[in-house]
């Protein structure tokens, strides 16, 4: 690097300061601070070293860029600003209503590909697209994330670490940007970057350490990150918070608010500046890989059979990504649980183990849609919601990609508590844009994971752990937003989904000799529920009994609940209320009160009590 | 050690094996190969180096032993057996209805303060007992924690060994059983000893690499563990799955069954012991640390002051410990912006920092708790879903804890969604047991905060990031399970909860002069729902509109619809159904459709349309 180009950095760093501290004053709000320390490792990699074509964002060949600090959004910006992706006027709208320059980063932004702002997100998504780019698409592109210091704290980030370190993601670069201070006050390890190298060297990393408002020593650093082979870098980088601004370099209780006196700050900075980053384009091959396809014989099984949904999950999405070459899967180390082990052993290409870490799956499944890629995600539903926030984040950053959780409710049996998903439905259901399905057979299974693939948004999928009856001929339908009306009666609606479905079924016949004739309905399609039918019946019997294998809030009996609101009748809701221990599958839901002669005492009781 | 004791330990590890593999053959299910591969670790931490007093489980003075990886449980309850606390015939009683010794463990058995089973949640409840017995009870008693190796990549334990490092946890040991196998096969590190000492070393840990199969090595190595200083120490045992039996010793495809012959293995092992151990009681000093109490004076504000409730609960919450020497609080990180610094400055012993890690957060509160602590873990409500399944385990745990989470809702304005607590009440409802609630302003935040102090399971309060004027007198009573009936009409009732409290009276005075009279009903109690008051109201009106700055699912309209089922009148729920971006607090209300325009809007169409 020349004596011109160093100049050049430094002032480009300088801008990016400046204009950090000066968005953030026409906000009244938002992280200058934070985006103040990392100013010229961004600079280096923006004018040296990020293979983007900012004309088209979509090109196979770019490099990512994660802010997994994504609270240093003004930088972020300032960075869209001298690359000429925004003009000033538009930097200025930062945080406005209406503005895609939101305080913290979405995908609706040019370099941007998910959503940030939940510390020890977007490291984890950076793997998932490192690891998408090494085995998946097989394109050159580099993956940089740049993270705080502060979020090394989160275990998202060592599930992080350790994923990439084992697969030797060597496309993969954390920039730790190591201010030494949170929000709230210093960091555990301060300035201590000896320590970081030490655990992040024992998970496999190459590490190195720099000053990080030296542009020589961050291009050196950014180019031996490029160069190394066979593990990822991190870039430990020495900072100042504020950096540049006496009034609040290196300060504590300077975290996420503009600064005092932003005309002075700007002063001090030497005032704005002009300057322009032509980012370079990539020049490798732009073509992702593609798997090869076959036909596919989609899952058909006879009426009468008993297939556990799980299974028949396993050989559904087996069968589909046999036409299908963009469906990839993630495993929490439990497929020969949850049924993706016939996935794994049909496509072990599209196959990915991330072992018990059910945040990096989440995360990588992040990444893998983020390139086109169609991932289901696979694990316990109860260990999906270590997950939760994940998810969440997943739906801000407009991710499509499906989750499958086996093992739902009581009726998994002797295993405990610990193992059931009992808060999966409410959980999911409120994720926005979700889908939430919820199979009671093998044939209606295999279609609702064949449409799935198709959806918009977060899907969740919900199998059980023990085997059941088919009631479905193979070649019925399965409209997401539907349901299925599997016998029709005048006392009562009854609405189950899952296993309760056979339960439902089961007490029909006793119910019909005491005099009672009963609607049952199939709510596969928990949301969107499968409301018109639901609705007529419900409203043509006058009452109505939900059953879930799912505590009483925020799953299938509340969906109805919401559906039939403008016009209700009265509704019991049967749901799992005790704390379970272990029992075998029919006693769990005997003693849950969601087995058939729980349903049939429910439905007698409206029904004797309302006439 | 002499050469009796060297083979009494091998004898008793052997029984203890012997006993998983009955107690799994009995129940037909269960995890006997995981259970085999720790029995000489735990056979001799029982024998030589546990200090409890099993006729006196709560004594304060006790070690704490954690089954980190839970699904160990048939060589707990062995142990148990071994040391006289059951006997044979409930041993085999295992995973049957109604038996306490469930697949995975609960508390209602002694030795067991925490319910585990869900892989990473132990070993940070482990931390959290032994920062307690450091700074809380300032007892010596030591805490053993039993963790799997595969459970290893979650990220949860990597929070744990970060804290434990971070603090000097010297009265803490973990000890890993490297058996080499997960459940569906190799763990990544398989038997490389000395990669998990490399990352534990580079967090700060003492360890120690034995073969685990040796009582000897386990006695040194648990000797030394108790009489390291300044550093928790990691017992690293290389083991083998199902040792002992050749059918099923160090074999993939083993894991989670009782064995396929298991006389044949017991024979193998040579047969039953009848052994029996008398742990030693503790001889330490028996009384836990109790903090020096004075007079509080709760906060009382003016009507028509703006205060934060968020602010309001870090005042509440600081005085309420004033009176209460045994209320202590975690920070995520965030405690300026949660009203939680308020606490720190006033108690600084009882306040634990545990950086931006949610998970490690929630699991030192249920460690504080099961020492009968009254912990108070606060983030961001949006952060805190980042220990979801945590909070699902502390309630199969039993733990008593409160969990506040700041800024729910859109209304926080201009940070963007992925700052925004929208799922939670959602989440925090559908867990067992607990209680939500949600204050709209600073006094009957106050008097919440001191409520939830008494109340048992899952306490979740929601705070609000902008200030809000005081609607209640400071003398006025907010009971749980309670509501307050704010202002009554004829034509409508709207349930509000929080922020939406302010809208719906702000949507009163308008409506009235439209001739519309409506009831305003405060659900600050949204579960359990302060039902008769609301429902006495919402069928007199005949109409009823709820609003929540939150997911329309599994919230406050959820809770209102699930009060009425039984004699249901129609319902429209507000609530925030798009994908907020940045913008102004009354804004986001405004966009979201949940501020007093909405509302009016919403009264009106349902009261002319329903007319």
């Amino acid at each position: 690097m020349d004596e011109v180009d160093y100049r050049f950095l430094c002032e480009l760093a300088t801008q990016l300061r400046v204009d950090s501290v000066r968005a953030a004053a026409a906000a009244g709000s938002g992280h200058p601070t934070s985006s103040m320390s990392a100013a010229e490792l961004m600079a280096v990699l923006l004018a040296r070293h990020l293979r983007v074509d900012l004309t088209d964002p979509r090109d196979p060949a770019n490099d990512h860029l994660v802010f997994s600090k994504g609270h240093a959004s003004p930088l972020l910006y300032a960075m869209l600003k001298a690359s000429g992706v925004i003009d000033d006027e538009e930097l200025l709208t930062f945080r406005g209503r209406g503005s895609r320059l939101q305080g913290h980063p979405v995908p609706s932004v040019p370099l941007v590909g998910v959503a940030t702002g939940s510390l020890g997100f977007g490291l984890p998504v950076a793997v998932g697209l490192a690891l998408t780019g090494r085995r998946l698409d097989r394109l050159p592109y580099q993956v940089w994330a740049l993270c705080g210091d502060g979020e090394t704290a989160e275990g998202s980030m060592w599930e992080a670490f350790e994923f990439a370190g084992q697969e030797g993601l060597a496309n993969l670069t954390a920039i730790i940007d190591v201010n030494r201070l949170g929000q709230r006050g210093p960091t555990r390890l301060g300035w201590d970057l000896a320590g970081y190298a030490r655990r992040l060297g024992a998970f496999g990393w190459h590490t190195i350490e720099i000053d990080g408002h030296d542009p020589g020593q961050i291009d050196y650093a950014l180019s031996d990150a490029r160069a190394t082979r066979r593990r990822p870098t991190a870039i430990l980088a020495r900072t100042c918070k504020g950096f540049g601004v006496s009034a609040v370099e290196d300060r504590e209780g300077k975290h996420g608010k503009p600064l005092d006196d932003a005309e002075q700050a700007i002063a001090e900075l030497g005032g704005p500046r002009r300057l322009t980053v032509r980012v370079t384009p990539p020049t490798g091959p732009g073509t992702a890989y593609g798997f090869a396809i076959s036909p596919g014989s989609p899952p058909a099984y006879e009426i009468g059979e008993r297939v556990a949904t799980r299974a028949a999950f396993g050989r559904a999405l087996a069968e589909l990504a046999n036409e299908r070459g963009e469906i990839v899967a993630l495993d929490g180390e439990v497929a020969d649980s949850t049924g993706l082990d016939t996935f794994a052993e049909a496509h072990p290409e599209r196959f990915f183990e991330c072992h018990i870490a059910e945040q990096q799956m989440v995360a990588a499944a992040v990444g893998m849609q983020a390139r086109g890629w169609k991932p289901y995600a696979v694990s316990f539903a109860a260990f999906l919601t270590r997950a939760y926030d994940f998810v969440r984040m997943a739906a801000v950053s407009r991710a499509d990609l499906c989750l499958v959780g086996s093992h739902g409710g009581v009726s998994i049996g002797a295993d405990g508590p610990s193992q059931m998903g009992l808060e999966d439905l409410a959980a999911f259901r409120s994720i926005h844009g979700s889908t939430v399905l919820y199979p009671c057979d093998a044939n209606q299974t295999a279609r609702l994971v064949e449409q799935a693939a198709d959806l918009e948004g977060i899907r969740y999928l919900r199998t059980t752990r023990g085997e059941t009856p088919v009631v479905y001929a193979p070649d019925e339908r399965f409209p997401v937003g539907g349901c299925k009306i599997l016998r029709t009666g005048d006392d009562a609606t009854v609405v189950a989904a899952g296993i309760t479905v056979h339960e439902a079924l089961a007490a029909a016949g006793p119910l019909e000799e005491e005099g009672i004739s009963i609607t049952v309905v199939d709510a596969y399609s928990v949301k969107p529920l499968g409301a018109a039918e639901l609705l007529s019946a419900a409203r043509s019997t006058g009452r109505v009994v939900t059953v879930e294998d799912h505590r009483p809030e925020g799953g299938l009996g509340d969906a109805v609940l919401a559906a039939l609101a403008d016009a209700p009748v009265p509704l019991v809701k049967l749901a799992v209320t005790g704390m379970p221990g272990s029992a075998a599958p029919a006693e769990q839901l005997a003693d849950a009160g969601i087995d058939r002669h729980a349903i049939r005492r429910a439905v007698r009781a409206l029904v004797r009590g309302g006439s």
